[in-house]
C-alpha cells in the first residue's frame, strides 16, 4: 500500500519538476531571453507540457490511485496523504480527458502567440494579433470539447484558474458587487482629488532602490528571492526557495511601486509554501484567487494604508525630493488613493478595479460561447468600457490589447483577481482579530507577525483543500463581498484621510 | 522504413529539448538563480537528466535504430540521415551502458557540489571541497565500471568530451608539446616585457561598454546573444537562436576582455550550427576540442593579434584614458603577449597554457586510477606547478581549487582545451590560404568573410562526423602540433612585434 504511495510521489515529483522548470523558463522568457529565442522556448515549453501530462495521465497513475483508495479512506480527510490522493485524482480526471498533442499545441501556440502581443500592443495593431487570438480561442473550444455534460463551457476553463468554482458562483458575487460599485464610482468620480505630484520625474534608479528597500522591509531575502524589470510585472520561482518577482519601472510615475508590492504578495505565499510538500501537488499555491487575495492585501490592505506611510513615507519623500518634498502625508495619501475611472486595469484604482475585471469576465464568456465576433472585439470592448467606467479608449493599446492573458492562452483567469480581491479583504479582518495591534505593527514597519498569520492559516494548507474550504479554515467564512464592499465605502465613502 | 526515422526523429528532438533546457538552466545557475535555489535546481537538472536518458536508451530506441539499418546502408555515409543515425546509434550504445539512476545521480551531485565549490574557493578551503570531490570522484569510477573490455578507464570520460578520441592519442601529441614547452618556457621567462599597464584601474562599466563593442563588431547581435557577468566565464544557450555568453569583469585588469573574445568564438559556433538539423544529436556542435578551436581562434588568432589592435586599440585607450593613454601600441601588443609563468590557467598566456592542461590531465588519469590520495591532491598539484611552471602556489584557491570542473563533474574534459588550442591555429592557417587578405580586413576591423569560412567549414558539419574528420575535412588534416608550435616559435622565439 505504501509503496503505491510512494511510487505515486515519485511520479508526481517528476511532474511538479518539470512543472517548476517551465516557471524558470517562463520567467527567462519575460525577463531574459533574446527576443529571437522564442520558437526555441516554444518548442522546450511545448515539450516539457507533453511528458509532464504524459506522466499525469499515465494509465499507472491511474493504476496507483485506484490501489489507493482504502488508504484514503483509512486517513483522517485533511491529513497530507488523503488530500495528496484526493487532489491527485481530481487532476489526473481533468488532464485524463485532454489528449497530449492538444495539450502541447495549447503550450506551444501560447509561447508563439507572446511576441506577436508584444508587438501587436507596442504598434496598437489588433489585426496582427487577432490570428493568434483567433488560434488560442480554437484551442481553448477544443479543450472545453474534450469535457462530456458540460453545463457551461467557461466552467472547464475557471476551474483551471479556480478549481471547484463555478461560472454561476462567480455571476452571482459579481451582480452584487456591480450593483454597488456602478453607484459608488458615480459618486466618487467627480470628487476632485490631487494626484499630479504622481506624475513628473521619478528617476528608475531610484524607484529600483525604493523598490528593494520596501520588499526587504516587508521580507525579501536576496539568498532567496531576486526582483527584476519586465514589461509586465508577475511573479514566478522555482520552488520556495528561489522566488522571483518582476516589476515596471515608468520613469514618470512612481505607481509600480504598488505592483512591487502586489508582487511581493504573490512572493511571500510560494515562498511559504509547506516544504515537507515540496515536489507535490498539494505543495502548490491553492488556486490563483487565494494567491490574489495574498498579493492584493499586501498592495492594498498594506501598501495604500495611511499606516504603512506613516512609516514608510519619509523614505520615498527623501528619494524624490523634488516631486514629493512639497507634498505632505496626508495629500500624498490621498492622491495615492484617488479613484478616478481609467483605462489601464493594472493601473486601476481600488474601487474602479472591480469593473475592469467585470467587463473581461462577462466579454470572455460572450468569447467562449461564440455571442462576439473576435474581429468586433475592440469595438465590443470599447463600448463596455463607455458603458461601466464612462472612458473613451484611444486605441487597442490601452484597450483590448493591454493585458497579456489571451495572448498567453489564459482564458478564465481574470474573475480569480476580484475573487482575491474581495477575500483579502475578508482575511485581513480576520487578521485583526487575531493580532489585534496589527495597524501599529504597520506602522512601526514591522511584518513579521503578519508574515507569519499568513503563512500558518493560509500558505501552510499549499492546495490540499479547495480555494473555499482554505478561506474557510483561514478566517470561518466563505467568500462574501460584503466587508469588501463595506471597506470600499468606508474608505471612500468617507473621502480619505491619512 | 521512413516512419521509423520520423519517429526517431520525434524521440530525439525531446532528448534535445531537454538537454538544451538543462543548459538554460546551468546558465541560470550561474548568472541569476537566487543561491539559496540550488537544492530546487538538482532536483530539476536531475529529473531532465533521468527522462532525457530514459528516451534515449528506451528499446524502442533499439528498435528504430534496428529497423534503419538497411536505410543507413543505401544512404551516403556522409548525408545527414545516415550520419543521423550513426551519431544516434553511437550515442545510444553507450549511454545503454548506464543505469538511470547513476546518471541522474551524477546530474544531481554536480548541481549540489557547485555551492561547495564556490564555498570552497572563495575561504580558499580544501578540506570543504573534498566531501564533494570523493563523491565525484566515486560516482565516475561507478560509470566507468558500466563499460566492459576497458583498457584505459580514462578513455570512457575523455570520449565523453572528444568523442572517438583515445587517452592514448592525447597522451602522444601532449608528450610531443610537452618536449618542446618545456624549453621555450625556461627561453621566454626571464624575458623582461613590460604589462604593468595591464594593471590598474579598470572601471566595470567601461569595461563591459568596451566588451559589447567588441562582440558586436564580431558578430554579436543582441535580438540572439546575451553577454552577462559571471564568476566563471562559459557560453550556453538555447539553440542558434538564443546564445549566451558571460565573462567576468574585475576592475583591476583588462584581462577578462580576452575571455570575452574568447567566449564569442564559442558563441559563434553555437549560433552558426545547422539549422536544419536542429532538435537532432547531428544539430550540436561536434566535440568540446572543435568547439575549443573555436574560442582559442578569436581569443588568440584574432584578439591577440597585431592586426586586430591596430584598429582597436584607439577605442580601448579612449575607454581606459588614464592606464593606456600613455601606452603605445607597440608596448601594449608586446604585453599582452607576455610570457610569465603563473597560477591561474584561465589567466595564462599562449605558451604557458599548455603546461596548465598536461599538469590536469595527467593529474585527472592518476586520480581516476587510483594513483593520487584525494586528500594529498593540493600538495600533488603544488609540487606539479613547481615542476612544471616554476612556481609557488600560495594558497588552494590558487592551485587545486581555481576551476569549477570538478566540482561540476567534469572528469575527462580538460585536455579539449589544448587540443583546440592546436587545432584553432591548423584552422587560422587553412583560413589564411582560402582568405589571403585575411589579416588585412582583421586589421579594418572587417569579421564577415572569417565567420562565413568558419560556418561552412566547420560549424555547417555539427556532429555528423568525428572531430578528426571535421577537422579534416576542414583543413585536409588530422591534428597535428607542428604548425601550434611553429606558431608558438615563430611569435615568441623571436619576441613580439607589432
Amino acid at each position: 500500500m505504501s509503496d503505491a504511495l510512494t511510487q505515486l510521489k515519485e511520479r508526481l515529483g517528476k511532474v511538479s519538476d518539470l512543472e517548476r522548470i517551465s516557471r524558470v523558463l517562463g520567467w527567462d522568457q519575460q525577463t531574459m531571453m533574446p527576443p529571437a529565442g522564442s520558437d526555441h522556448r516554444a518548442d522546450h515549453l511545448s515539450t516539457l507540457r507533453r511528458i509532464s501530462h504524459e506522466l499525469l495521465i499515465d494509465d499507472e497513475t491511474g493504476r496507483l490511485l485506484d490501489e489507493l483508495r482504502p488508504l484514503e479512506a483509512s486517513l483522517e480527510p485533511d491529513s497530507d496523504d488523503a488530500s495528496l490522493i484526493r487532489v491527485t485524482r481530481r487532476q489526473f480526471e481533468k488532464a485524463s480527458r485532454v489528449p497530449t498533442e492538444l495539450r502541447a499545441e495549447m503550450t506551444r501556440a501560447s509561447a508563439q502567440a507572446r511576441p506577436i502581443w508584444v508587438k501587436a500592443k507596442a504598434e496598437s495593431n489588433f489585426e496582427l494579433f487577432l490570428p493568434v487570438l483567433e488560434r488560442t480561442v480554437e484551442l481553448r473550444r477544443r479543450y472545453v470539447d474534450c469535457f462530456e455534460g458540460v453545463e457551461e463551457p467557461y466552467d472547464i476553463l475557471l476551474d483551471d484558474f479556480e478549481p471547484y468554482t463555478t461560472t454561476a458562483e462567480v455571476r452571482e458575487i459579481f451582480a452584487g458587487l456591480k450593483a454597488e460599485l456602478v453607484p459608488l464610482i458615480a459618486d466618487l468620480r467627480d470628487i476632485e482629488v490631487d494626484d499630479s505630484f504622481m506624475s513628473g520625474n521619478f528617476p528608475v534608479d531610484r524607484q529600483e532602490r525604493v523598490a528593494k528597500e520596501v520588499v526587504a522591509l516587508f521580507g525579501f531575502r536576496p539568498d532567496t528571492w531576486r526582483l527584476d524589470p519586465t514589461e509586465h510585472p508577475f511573479a514566478s520561482g522555482a520552488g520556495v526557495d528561489d522566488i522571483r518577482i518582476t516589476t515596471n519601472y515608468d520613469p514618470q510615475t512612481m505607481k509600480s511601486f504598488f505592483s512591487t508590492m502586489h508582487e511581493y504578495g504573490h512572493g511571500l505565499y510560494s515562498h511559504q509554501l509547506p516544504r515537507h510538500l515540496e515536489r507535490l501537488p498539494t505543495g502548490n499555491s491553492c488556486s490563483l484567487g487565494i494567491h490574489e487575495s495574498q498579493s492584493r492585501l499586501w498592495e492594498n490592505l498594506v501598501g495604500r494604508s495611511p499606516q504603512f506611510w506613516r512609516f514608510f513615507y519619509p523614505r520615498v519623500q527623501e528619494a524624490f525630493p523634488d516631486q514629493l518634498g512639497g507634498v505632505e502625508l496626508d495629500r500624498f495619501v490621498a492622491g495615492i488613493n484617488r479613484v478616478k475611472p481609467s483605462l489601464i486595469r493594472i493601473k486601476a484604482d481600488e474601487v474602479t478595479y472591480g469593473m475592469h475585471i467585470i467587463l473581461r469576465f462577462e466579454l470572455e464568456q460572450d468569447i467562449i460561447n461564440g455571442r462576439v465576433d473576435l474581429r468586433e472585439l475592440p469595438q465590443v470592448w470599447n463600448e463596455r468600457m463607455k458603458e461601466y467606467l464612462g472612458v473613451d479608449v484611444p486605441d487597442d493599446a490601452h484597450g483590448v490589447l493591454q493585458d497579456t492573458h489571451w495572448a498567453s492562452g489564459l482564458i478564465g483567469y481574470f474573475s480569480t483577481y476580484l475573487l482575491g480581491t474581495v477575500m483579502s479583504v475578508q482575511i485581513w479582518e480576520k487578521v485583526l482579530e487575531d493580532v489585534p495591534d496589527l495597524e501599529e505593527q504597520v506602522e512601526r514597519g514591522e511584518f513579521a507577525a503578519l508574515r507569519g498569520w499568513l503563512g500558518e492559516n493560509i500558505h501552510a494548507h499549499g492546495m490540499k483543500f479547495s480555494p473555499q474550504e482554505t478561506l474557510e479554515r483561514a478566517t470561518g467564512n466563505r467568500i462574501d463581498a460584503k466587508p469588501y464592499l463595506a471597506y470600499l465605502r468606508a474608505k471612500y465613502g468617507a473621502g480619505v484621510a491619512a
